[in-house]
């Protein structure tokens, strides 16, 4: 079976640039024939597993079939009257609001200040707001918020009866990330749903899987009762246990998107582009040349137009940090096509 | 990675006797590394594999992670607040009406007559139900309905304002079952949403695909609108496409499901048990010994206890049919513990 982007050098989707290990691979295809049966104990071992690397309580797990699966399914069982996305970010959260007819309010973040979240959205955390989405690391921008606003956040919320989902998707990428996930503030803010999934940090978006954290048990028992007993199937489980075996990929690729983000960056700067900073394992820049993607299609680099972001226009792009040859080729063909 | 089931002989799971074949887990490990990018080409092909198979345009068919995400999702989109349900049926329709907190009403299947469903359900679609789901054969039962009372009922469906949902998850076990789906009628009942997997027909229960079959196009884009773009996984397309190229398969299965039923009907039936009429792949029978199926797992045997269907109690039990020899070994302890 082919894939239509194989004849293409893919920047547009950000995933782990060291692509998916060997060893999964082996594990998924030497375990197919579990396939047969539901994942019963497979998913055990998966919530065993999480449950050791997160240091949360099995009980507080909820694990779903893409973490998009869970900002549906979250929505789906709070059912809010408002909500309050950031913007830029990722498209999920309106698209689950909007499929539950939820009203939603925007703070916009500014590119004079590089879309970086500060505490000004703390005003916009009123009463009447039901939930709010916060992406750290942001996609697209790739800005990683303080832990400490995101503390002033969960407090807020709380004290306004506001649900809060942070999702932590790109976290793993970011350098020391332990000093700014907020998975060690769960317990003391239940109002609080943090989303993980495995798609981008160990490059499978084909598998479908994620998870959350929570320490509601009410919430818990919700997401739970609100979907079928097996929403992940027995690959994923099997991928999952395989990859939070790995000891040293995603420590070699927090290294690798490092040092390759500095090489892109100026590399990007150099051809004068706007570049905007990101802790994660993607760069969002701005060209006065809204036809680039095309142009560089052409030339078999697919990356990715910002148009269907809120608040970006199609003068944005994403690309995916890879390795230093890739990523070489890429900024030859850019200054091939400007 | 082992399974839990792996020392048990498992009659429990009523998938297709012949396992999963051989051909669809070696194109699953093959396309393991699809499983780097969301599967966009892989989701076509199975739309269209579908439409080529059940002869229905790609416009009317839906996707889902298993038939069950299917069941929770309409109920989600459609908030129904009356419901109509068989007893003893699949119990997928009541947990995600419950999620929902839409009230029950059950149309009870006699005994007496063995659980065959009649026009008698037709007194119950009155105009204050908004949906009613229907398994077809029925599980745990093995009944399959005349085509003309399910005509009867998707009409007064339609009359009466109710949505139905026709779950066909054993449809292809039936023999000639082309004169039983009611695939042919859908385009003049945009009322009905037509249901099947791939879990049992093609033992691939923790693949979790499935797909529904409607000609509202209304219903289809609030099915579509409700969930991520991704519900099904890259080796779940993988695994589909790979399962409409067998060409046998189904037919030898069905084959070899009708011999054996009347081996495990007449075995059972000697034995002294109430067995239930069935066209599908698994038998229901009644035992006054309500411990049979412990006595059997301390053999290594594994049947369905089926107290949890609404509507029977700890005295019935389901058997997947299997091959000649495991069906006899079945009977063989089934005859030394009672």
């Amino acid at each position: 079976m082919e894939n239509f982007k194989q004849n293409f050098m893919d920047f547009s989707n950000n995933i782990n640039p060291l692509g998916l290990s060997e060893n999964i691979k082996r594990d998924i295809s030497e375990n197919v024939g579990l396939c047969e049966h539901y994942p019963i104990k497979e998913h055990e071992k998966v919530i065993n597993i999480i449950s050791e690397f997160e240091n949360v309580p099995k009980d507080n797990i909820i694990t779903g079939n893409g973490s998009s699966e869970l900002i549906f399914r979250i929505v789906n069982c709070l059912k809010p009257k408002k909500a309050l996305l950031v913007s830029p970010s990722a498209s999920d959260y309106e698209k689950a609001l909007d499929a539950n007819g939820c009203a939603i309010s925007y703070h916009r973040l500014l590119e004079k200040n590089q879309f970086t979240l500060d505490e000004t959205i703390i005003f916009q955390l009123t009463p009447n707001i039901d939930i709010c989405f916060i992406c750290n690391p942001n996609n697209p921008t790739g800005q990683r918020a303080p832990k400490q606003l995101l503390l002033r956040i969960a407090k807020q919320c709380k004290e306004n009866n506001i649900f809060l989902v942070v999702d932590e998707g790109f976290m793993d990428f970011v350098e020391q990330n332990e000093l700014y996930t907020i998975k060690d503030i769960l317990s003391d803010y239940p109002n609080v749903l943090l989303i993980k999934a495995l798609s981008k940090t160990y490059a499978m978006c084909g598998i479908r899987f994620g998870y959350g954290l929570c320490y509601s048990n009410d919430i818990i028992f919700k997401l739970k009762k609100s979907s079928p007993r097996f929403t992940v199937s027995t690959l994923a489980c099997v991928a999952v246990n395989s990859a939070f075996k790995e000891k040293d990929y995603m420590k070699n690729a927090r290294l690798l998107i490092r040092q390759e983000y500095e090489f892109l960056r100026e590399g990007l700067e150099n051809l004068g582009f706007v570049v905007f900073p990101s802790k994660a394992n993607f760069i969002l820049f701005k060209s006065n040349q809204i036809n680039i993607a095309d142009k560089l299609k052409e030339k078999g680099f697919l990356i990715r137009r910002c148009e269907d972001f809120r608040g970006l226009g199609n003068t944005y792009f994403r690309i995916a940090i890879k390795d230093r040859e890739s990523n070489k080729k890429l900024l030859e063909a850019i200054s091939q096509v400007i």
